[in-house]
Order: structure tokens, then C-alpha cells, then sequence
């Protein structure tokens, strides 16, 4: 309650503040792993320009799509396209009851490690192990291999999981796009059922977004059961001039945003970009071969890029020198990645808050923020105890209403209070950094509340 | 600012309000069409059990997708489905530059009205009809080509344009189903690239949620500008057991919801229904010769109904009685569809709030919404004025923080303006009912305020 006029005052104020303009908070770089550049400042100024309502170049939120490639432009594809190495291991795991399989040029050449053979015919090569390893089961039980060979296999190079081997400064700007109203689509040549494993995970982007090459699905009751039978055949080849087709087929809509780093990505920048204002496309060029790989017309495995660079100039495609313009390529060990550390399990975790809206915080007066394993969240606030339910999705996160008590305190800590249960109205993003701090931001990615780990 | 300790706790308690539960809003009949009965029951409960956080029977929201076939289950098929008859109107259009098409059985059929023809083969005809007005141009010349054949045609019956023929009862049921954190997908015999003209406008679904038959389109970069070519070949006919195989390429989940009507959408429900719990499998069953049609085993074209219907009993599908549980078919005339009200232009009109979280107003202290041309959204709270940036998609309405002016007032029109305010944040969906009157409603789709026009 106000006790003097002065507090009363606040009172109002917060009142207000709460329906009305919050305070400008300050933004971390929401691109620290890119270097100050041109293609950072690209692409930073791309979003500003399509955002700011009053900007000519304004793009309506329905409209803000957003694609990338995956294999070469969110992950490596050396020294294969790591869904062609699962296919190998999977011939290898199964290898023992297909004993017909070695009288097969390419499977045998897979079977006995003779990588030669194989880059002679890429796509070749990984429609033979698909048609081998990837049918007559239930997507079912697919989805349980990809998920098993993924929380087992290591890259031979990098000694990491698949799915931590994601590059760091494309995790930031699929976040950082979708802070800003775009909706990020995988557009791959890879299998789209592949992907939808981990993809939702690794990137935050959820099945019905991730796009790729199809195989045929077959409807059956088996039992009494529904399932779909994975088929021999390919249906869509999501590479090339099929990649427009393919947004067109599922989104039903132009993009203003592609990513891509092979002329395999060419006529998707091309759908993208020609005739179309604003619109930015992006090829990420390897040029790394100390921290990633370097290559282009000549790749090591699939990723050929020469006609897509060539143009770039007079597309107005941004280059990215990976060498150059990436500060850090994959995430630090142990790091959450962007979808992990949405979906990192909080239950059973307490912190201290250390931060809220940019203003730092009264250092006696502690606020805390505990999360239950029962999806409720706690905490003091220094004079008061709030809880609440919290329900977390990808890297959204939703406090509903905070129900505190009602002791009075000290001005100042009744302030900060106030400014934090109204911080956590406009808490919508979650995620942990690699100095394990736990950051919430706001509907447009801005800081709201920081907060570290209490042990 | 307060002046007694009764108007400091007054303000404290608004303050608290504002960031803790909300009261209790009372909710109109989300399913206004449907009469009570086992129907409207069975769809009303099957939400309450899968939304209600501590039910057994609660759906996590990212698994919350339903699906809707559309033809005979969204609007009709008769005389022939609607895209069958745009194809004819086309057909008739373009004949004049196509003598040859009078050599062909089915053209020469469509083109001299002979419809018992078309029905021996309703497929094939379409089929035929499709490649000869659906292809060679580019996707854009299509959308424009559906986009004034909807703005001028009208059914042959009702003499009503086609989008205004939608049922009204099942408005409200993807409405209702959104309200509730459902995602609403078609997944349609029909062409996809047909049914995205409209079905966002009319059933508020946009184009990535639109599932259809694909015609097969080739990119290609003409005088510089890149385009989609419509071409003659069918890739995929989503209908009977190709329903489910759509639904995991676009969608990539099994859904929980699936409303039908003909034996084409079997393996749809069953893909939804048999061995998951909770799910929910609707038929709509024409039997409505007065108001619609009346027709199951022997359809006058496509939807033919035996199969389904005679599993229902032991797949626990839910048959809609069109005659019975329907108080009304298509909405009224000038009516706006759910996502025509949703997106009516509210620019320019002024309303006066009539209730607010269903406690009525004040008499004497009027507080009016009016909108812009420009997006924002202004008025009075009696006391004073407040505007703000409002933006409006589909049926969701958002507005940002509203900024106000300071006067005080009388005790009781302060709380009336602060309960104002505080609704005016909880605003989620906007429609216009069949009375002109403006409602705003919540998260859950509870009422918020409602406002009359004023002229």
C-alpha cells in the first residue's frame, strides 16, 4: 500500500507502466558469433528495414518467411552428408541379414568403407542406401533409428554428436529472426522425414517447417493400428529448380529471406530475390578449412558452388566468408543448442535474478525465479513470495498469471518489485547462454531478465 | 492519482489485476449453430478434456492439429464440386481459342452443359478439365484467374457466391478449435493452389495449412523475373489413402481432430482416430434436402458415403445430422465468414463499448474504439483519451501498449477505465456477429467487450 504521496505516485505509474510503452531496454548483439562486417550489417539491417513499421520497406509479419538450406548452410556435409553417413552405419548395423547387398556396386562400396566409389555418384550413392536402409518400415520405427544413431554417432573429424555440430552463427540469426516476426523454413535436398527428428530440437523449427526430399509413405492397418509403410521409391527431389517448387508446394508463398551455399541452392535465392523488394539472399562460402572446411567448385563431397557465386554480384546476394565473418563456427561444448536450450529441462532449477530490463538490481534485495517439475515456477521477491504456472515451448516461454502475497517493504525494494513481476508479463523468449545465464527476452528479443544459476 | 487510502488500495488492487488472474468472464455459445445434442457435445467436451491442464485426456499444444476435408465438410459439392465448376466457366471462357477441344468427349461434355457425362466420370473429368484451364500459365496468372471467378460467380442454387457458402456451423468449430490452441489444417481433394486463394479469407487457414491435390509447376526465370509454370501433369491426388500420406509430408504429426464426409476421407479418420487417445472423428452427413442436400450412398457427384458411415459406430467417429444438429447451414446474407470477419475493414469505424468482461458499462461514462486508416486505434474512457498501434490477422487482434492521458475522475469511472485498459490487453480475437455487433475475446476465446457501431 502508498503511504505517502510519493509512493503513491509510483503506484500509478506502475500501474500504467504496465499497460502502457515499456522502457527501451538495452539489446545484446543478438549475432555475437559474426563479426562486425558487410554481411553481418546485411543482415542486421535487412530485419531492421522490414520491421519498423514507418520503414518503405516494411514487410507484413504474414509475409515474413524465412529459408535455408540445411546440409552446408545450418551443418557440415563433409566428409559426407551426414544422412548418407547414418545410411552407411544403418547397411552396416543391417548388413548381416542383406548378404545380397554386397553383390550391389554401391552398397558394397559403402559396406567396405570405399568413400572413392561413392562421391563418384553422390546422389546416386544416397538414393541406393536410402532405398536400403530407409523402406519397408513404419515411419514409426524410422524416427527410432534416426533418434538412436543420433544420441550415439560421432563425427569422425570433430568427435561431436551430429546435432551439436550446427553452426553457431546460423542458430543465431534462425533466433534472431524469428524474435522478429520470420518464420524460419528448412528448404533441403536432404529426407524430410530425416530431419523432422531432430530438427524441431537442434533449430526450433517444427516438422510441418522443415521441408526435403520425399519418399513414398504408404497407408496401412496392421492390427488394428494405422501406420505408414516407408516405400523404395522417391517421390521429390528437393534440390535445385525443386526447391521453389517445393516452397511453393508447402508454404504456398514467396520467401523474402534465403540462405543456401551451393548452386543447388541457386534457383531457391533466385524464387527469392529476382524481381522481389526487399528481399536478402545469403550464401555461406566455405573458406575455413582450419576451424570447418574449405571448398567450392571442387567440394569433397556434395555442396558444388560456382555458377551461384558468380552471380552473386549482380543478384545482390551477401557472401559469407566463413573464415572471415564467424567468429566461433559451432556452438561450445556442452552449449545448448538454439532448439535444446529452449527445451532444456528447467524443472528442479533455481536462480538468481541479476538483471531486470537493463537496470540492474537492488544487490540486497534478491529475487529468485525456481522452477518445479510440476510446470509451476516460484520465487521471492525480496519482501514477497509469487508463483505461478510457466509453460515452455521451443524457445517461447509463457508465465501465466503471478499470484504474490501482500507485505509492503521499502520504496525502493517495492519498486524493483514491481518492475520485476511486470518484467515477467513480457517474458516470451528463454534461453541459456554459453556462460550458463539464463536470459528471458521480450516479444521482439529484447533483454527482460537475466539471472544466474543458485547452486 | 489517489486522494484516500480507499482510491490508493483501489489502484493497488488494479495494479495487481493487471499482471494476476483475471476474473471470470462469462463465455457465449462458441457452437451457436449447432443445437444441443450428442454432436455439439461430443466436440464441446473432446476440447474442454484435451485443453484442461489437469485432465487425464490433456493435449500438449504442439500436438494439437486438426484436419478438415473440405468438399461436402466445409461447403458443398453440389451440383458439382466448386472447382469443378470454375473449371467449366474457364473452360467455357477460353473455348473460343481452343477449337480441338471439342474433339474431346469429357470438353465437348463440359463445354455443352452435358453433366450426366461429367458424373459417369467425375475424376477423370476433373482431371481432364484441369489440364486444359489450370495449366500453362504461371501461378500468379492462376491466383488471379480464382480470385475474379469467386469475385463474380455465384451458385447456380443460392445464387450466392461460392465463399459465402461455407457452413456456418463448422465456422465456428475452426474458430472455436483455434480459440483453443488447435491448429486448423484442410486437407482437401481439391487443388492446393486453388483453395489458397480464398481459404484464408474465408476460413481463416492460411496457405501452409492448406492441403490439396498438387499439379506439377517448373521454375523458370522469364525476362527476368522468375516464375512458377502451371503444367499439365497431376503429382499427387490427396484423397482416400493419400490423406494421411499428405498429412505426414506437410504436417509431419499424426492429428488429433479430423472432421469428413465421404468414404475419400476413411483413412484420414482412421489415421486420426484408431489406436490414439485422445482423438476425434466427425462426419458430416448430408441429410438436409430442404435447407442443403440430402445424400450418402448414391452422391449427385463427388462424396459418396458407405464405408464411413457403417464403421462409425466402432471407430466412435461422431455423425453429424446435418437436418438435426444444425440450427443453421450457411452464414446469414451480408454476414461476414469467420475469416472475413476477422479481417473486415475496420479502418474508419467507431464503436461504443457495451460491456466490458461481461459486467456492462456505466451509462454515463462512454468509452469508444475507433480505428484508423492507418492502423492505429483510438477513443475516450469516459475520463480520458488513449490510442495506440493495433494490428489485425485472421481472427487474432493485438494491440500494443496504449498510451492515455492523465485526468482524473470520479472513483467509480476510474475503475471503469482501468477494467478497460486491463481487457483492452487481454484482446486476442476480433469478429463482427450477425448483428453487427464488434466482439473482442481472449486467449480461450472468452468475451472480453462487445461494442456497437456507431454510425
Amino acid at each position: 500500500m502508498c503511504h505517502s504521496l510519493s509512493s503513491c505516485r509510483l503506484m500509478m505509474a506502475l500501474s500504467v507502466f504496465v499497460l502502457g510503452t515499456a522502457p527501451t531496454a538495452f539489446a545484446q548483439d543478438p549475432l555475437h558469433s559474426w563479426n562486425e562486417g558487410s554481411a553481418k550489417a546485411a543482415i542486421l539491417d535487412f530485419v531492421d528495414k522490414t520491421t519498423a513499421e514507418d520503414s518503405d520497406d516494411f514487410v507484413a509479419v504474414e509475409d515474413r518467411i524465412a529459408v535455408f538450406d540445411n546440409d552446408g548452410t545450418l551443418w557440415p556435409e563433409n566428409p559426407l552428408p551426414f544422412q548418407l553417413i547414418f545410411a552407411i552405419d544403418e547397411l552396416k548395423r543391417l548388413a548381416p541379414k542383406h548378404p545380397e547387398w554386397k553383390q550391389d556396386k554401391l552398397l558394397a562400396a559403402a559396406l567396405s568403407g570405399d568413400v572413392a566409389t561413392l562421391k563418384e555418384d553422390v546422389m546416386g550413392s544416397l538414393k541406393q542406401l536410402l532405398i536400403a536402409t530407409h523402406s519397408g518400415i513404419t515411419t514409426d520405427q524410422f524416427n527410432q533409428r534416426v533418434e538412436d544413431w543420433m544420441a550415439t554417432a560421432k563425427h569422425p573429424r570433430f568427435d561431436r554428436h551430429y546435432t551439436d555440430l550446427v553452426y553457431q552463427p546460423m542458430l543465431e540469426v534462425l533466433v534472431y529472426l524469428r524474435a522478429n516476426g520470420y518464420r524460419t523454413f528448412i528448404v533441403s535436398g536432404g529426407g524430410a522425414d530425416f530431419m523432422r527428428v531432430w530438427a524441431d530440437q537442434t533449430y526450433g523449427i517444427p516438422s510441418e517447417q522443415t521441408i526435403g526430399s520425399i519418399g513414398e509413405v504408404k497407408f496401412e492397418i496392421r492390427d488394428g493400428v494405422p501406420v505408414l509403410i516407408k516405400q523404395a521409391a522417391i517421390s521429390f527431389i528437393d534440390d535445385k529448380e525443386g526447391k521453389p517448387v517445393a516452397i511453393h508446394r508447402q508454404v504456398g508463398r514467396r520467401p523474402v529471406v534465403a540462405f543456401g551455399n551451393s548452386d543447388g541452392d541457386k534457383a531457391m535465392l533466385e524464387w527469392t530475390t529476382m524481381a522481389r523488394s526487399p528481399s536478402l539472399g545469403v550464401i555461406v562460402h566455405h573458406t575455413d578449412a582450419e576451424r570447418e572446411y574449405a571448398y567450392d567448385k571442387s567440394p569433397q563431397s556434395s555442396g558444388k558452388l560456382i555458377e551461384a557465386l558468380a552471380d552473386a554480384p549482380k543478384r545482390g546476394w551477401v557472401v559469407v566468408d566463413m573464415a572471415k565473418d564467424w567468429n566461433q563456427v559451432f556452438p561450445d561444448e556442452n552449449a545448448p543448442s538454439a532448439g535444446a536450450a529452449a527445451r532444456m529441462d528447467l524443472a528442479g532449477t533455481n536462480w538468481l535474478v541479476e538483471d531486470i530490463a537493463g537496470r540492474g538490481v537492488i544487490d540486497r534485495a534478491q529475487t529468485t525465479i525456481e522452477f518445479s517439475e510440476d510446470g509451476t515456477v516460484s520465487g521471492n521477491t525480496a519482501v514477497n513470495r509469487y508463483s505461478g504456472k510457466v509453460s515452455i515451448k521451443g524457445d517461447s516461454i509463457d508465465f501465466g498469471p503471478l499470484i504474490t502475497t501482500r507485505r509492503a517493504g521499502p520504496p525502493a525494494v517495492m519498486d524493483q518489485e514491481q518492475k520485476f513481476l511486470a518484467a515477467m508479463e513480457r517474458v516470451k523468449r528463454v534461453r541459456v547462454d554459453e556462460n550458463g545465464l539464463l536470459h528471458f527476452g521480450g516479444e521482439d528479443g529484447e533483454a527482460v531478465i537475466r539471472a544466474s544459476k543458485i547452486q
